[in-house]
């Protein structure tokens, strides 16, 4: 796929070159818009205007809508006013507002001059609910039925509202007031017959959403009830809109990269990687670096505080490492697994005390696990191999002790940061690795150093 | 919705102990199949194969479907031969696939002696492709035409087949030999005229997948392209089986939720945290651990190879800590990013070269704000306010110096490390924070105490 691929822009890249347009041409419309956007994505700038005239008007929006943000702006500022109308028109509403999200001001302006009244009103109506909220995903272009149509009736309003719809899988049934009554899908339609009243064959017990809810919360409830479409309805519930499966893939693969990079420690950034900017790189991730590079002060501070017993010992330094990592990657994978139960819907506050018995029961048999393994360690490779006389039997009890007390604090902290945070109203995915392994440092070495002046009378 | 659910349950626990069957058939009915699930799932067993048969047959099945393995086969258990056939002829293919693969041996026959024929043949049929292929998330069910029918024709036979189909949004062309030749959505029929050929209307510019291919990838374009439904061909082109929206949703969350576990340093578990065993959870963390805890060993044998060097300063040792956690952190945040954008699809390797490019100049910029403020931070906090002496121009110079270098190649590390794993058929997830933190700490470690010999000649 990905070789099929190069070859065509190699061979568009050529046909360019010698302004054989008509060639052009025959090759793209054989192509997927989606495909179309990224060999434009990859083209010259100077050419970009010329060979997206030479897209059929319906393809030519469909590529519109996949092209990245840069070369969208590029397009609209070479295009005139009526071809920046028809491509508008060919769009959907929530392609255009996204469309409008990313253009600067006065392109924006443009854009909302060339739509039509009605398109522009939907725009607008769509811009104003809260980012991440169902309002904010939703198109406002489906199919409404009224109950009293026959399936007939419906057919005909099918046939001549639907042409323009995103989607016909769904039709939705509203009364006089836009109030949502039920809905009907298109395999109910094509099965039922002609005289059946949409009222007798539409399902009244539906899934919907309301426009200011999360999107995650949108995306959840879709897989739960496996849904193709999801109505979204105002406060009086009153139909504004839906929102479609295409969309909420998008979400749940947006939902899971924000997660993931913010348990990586860097603030989200919408935008692919290849495209981001060094300083925007730079931007996202500089500020929890600071942050946690500061805090490990505490850590240092608590060596600092027994710096005495570790130069009348100086064998322990060897194994701050191994029992600050071991203490951390224990404490991330309690939090991993916690923050994305969280983020699945899986796991809630209530199910606190379930989670810490069963992470206890967890750490105890890795600590153990964990603490024999090192003892034998020690015992074998440091004592006996290397040949180490500073590390007695004592010394290595003391480093094993620690251990295992790292990893059962470590679990504890890993599963209950994520959840309290959800609780206070904090992101959850916070409580990852980085921070985790910063509280847990601390608490390791404290251990350490208190087991080491107690039991070695240091 | 969660607490409206609770009083649900309550309500419903409440006539089970009075037994009255009827007032909880008449709620029940009234509720979606996956709340219905979700019910059973929280009730006692023994309650739970009456309350099933109160159900609808085409309820009683979606809601079997969508309950989890163990109550699954608990009913099944409790079932006559009749009411399983009931229940897996309401059931689409691939629902029951899965059913299969999850129960053990003895109940997996009897459903496969209860199935009728064709669906058993078409259980098998499934069953052969590889786990996390195409083949093994598709259904069976889709509706074919034939070119030559006319629309009229086309519509008749859905409305004879359709009721059977998982989904009739997308119906697909095929020969008398079964080869795909093009697909036609219920739209195009809708709006086509009665006397128009099947050939004329449908899309013969289609994607599709083989059986064998990866099911992230067909994820990948099922959401580039849009799509609702994706045909499935086997090497000669003949349609065996479609891609649906739901199960795709399904493999997003799935593939992210492995990668999250992964980088979490985890097993991946198929199932949700609160229904994993104590030792389920254990095994699927234990072996990380001791990996990563017998490679600590590396940076403890640096340690003690300089131990006379941190002897002689023992003010180094407090900012080791600091020094392996910022360099683990922005080690993390590069294999992080690109960890993630591999597995979008979004960076191959031979994007090896920007990437390593960007990381540099990333790295640079934020080496040299976190080396000035740990300056910063060193010569007014510790050496100031807490008055350490030991700690000079020198040593401060050292520690900010270690800190440059090993935010660059805990950068460079980060951003290569899962690129080369994906290059020679790793998955790059394994190649994130608790790995790279390993690598890195040694590297620190390192560079930190060649300076401190060299610079400070101990």
């Amino acid at each position: 796929m990905k070789a099929e691929f190069d070859t065509i822009v190699k061979t568009l890249l050529t046909l360019i070159e010698k302004k054989k347009y008509t060639s052009i041409k025959d090759i793209l419309v054989t192509l997927q818009a989606a495909d179309v956007a990224l060999i434009f994505d990859e083209l010259q700038e100077e050419s970009l205007p010329i060979l997206f005239r030479l897209l059929p008007k319906e393809q030519a929006a469909e590529t519109f809508v996949e092209m990245d943000e840069n070369a969208q702006e590029l397009l609209i500022r070479s295009f005139s006013d009526s071809e920046l109308k028809a491509v508008l028109d060919e769009m959907y509403v929530d392609d255009a507002v996204d469309l409008v999200e990313e253009m600067p001001a006065n392109v924006v302006k443009r854009i909302l001059r060339q739509a039509d009244a009605e398109t522009r009103k939907q725009i607008n109506e769509i811009l104003k609910y809260p980012e991440d909220s169902a309002g904010s995903i939703m198109t406002t272009e489906y199919v409404s039925l009224r109950p009293k149509m026959t399936i007939a009736e419906a057919i005909k309003r099918i046939r001549r509202v639907g042409v323009d719809k995103e989607t016909i899988n769904n039709c939705y049934v509203t009364n006089d007031g836009r109030v949502l009554l039920g809905q009907i899908t298109i395999q109910d339609i094509i099965l039922a017959g002609e005289d059946e009243l949409v009222s007798d064959v539409m399902d009244e017990n539906i899934i919907f959403a309301t426009t200011v809810e999360d999107r995650e919360i949108v995306a959840q409830n879709f897989t739960k009830y496996g849904l193709l479409t999801m109505p979204v309805v105002d406060e009086e519930n009153r139909l504004v809109g839906i929102v479609t499966s295409d969309d909420v893939m998008d979400v749940i693969k947006e939902e899971a990269t924000e997660d993931i990079e913010i348990m990586g420690a860097i603030t989200p950034v919408d935008k692919p990687y290849l495209k981001t900017g060094v300083f925007e790189t730079f931007k996202s991730r500089i500020p929890w670096l600071l942050l946690l590079m500061i805090s490990a002060t505490f850590t240092g501070i608590i060596i600092t505080h027994f710096e005495d017993a570790l130069a009348a010992q100086m064998a322990l330094s060897a194994f701050i490492p191994m029992l600050m990592d071991t203490g951390g990657n224990s404490g991330s994978q309690a939090s991993v697994t916690i923050i994305r139960g969280i983020s699945l819907g899986e796991i809630e506050f209530r199910d606190m005390p379930i989670v810490i018995w069963k992470e206890i029961r967890v750490a105890f048999f890795c600590s153990v696990v964990l603490g024999l393994a090192n003892f034998a360690k020690i015992m074998l490779f440091d004592r006996l191999i290397m040949g180490n006389s500073d590390i007695t039997f004592t010394v290595a009890a003391v480093i094993c002790l620690t251990l295992v007390f790292t990893v059962c604090i470590a679990k504890l902290v890993g599963c209950t940061l994520p959840m309290l945070a959800k609780k206070v109203g904090f992101d959850p995915a916070v409580m990852a690795s980085p921070f985790i392994t910063t509280i847990v440092d601390a608490i390791s070495l404290f251990i350490y150093f208190r087991f080491a002046t107690l039991i070695l009378g240091l």
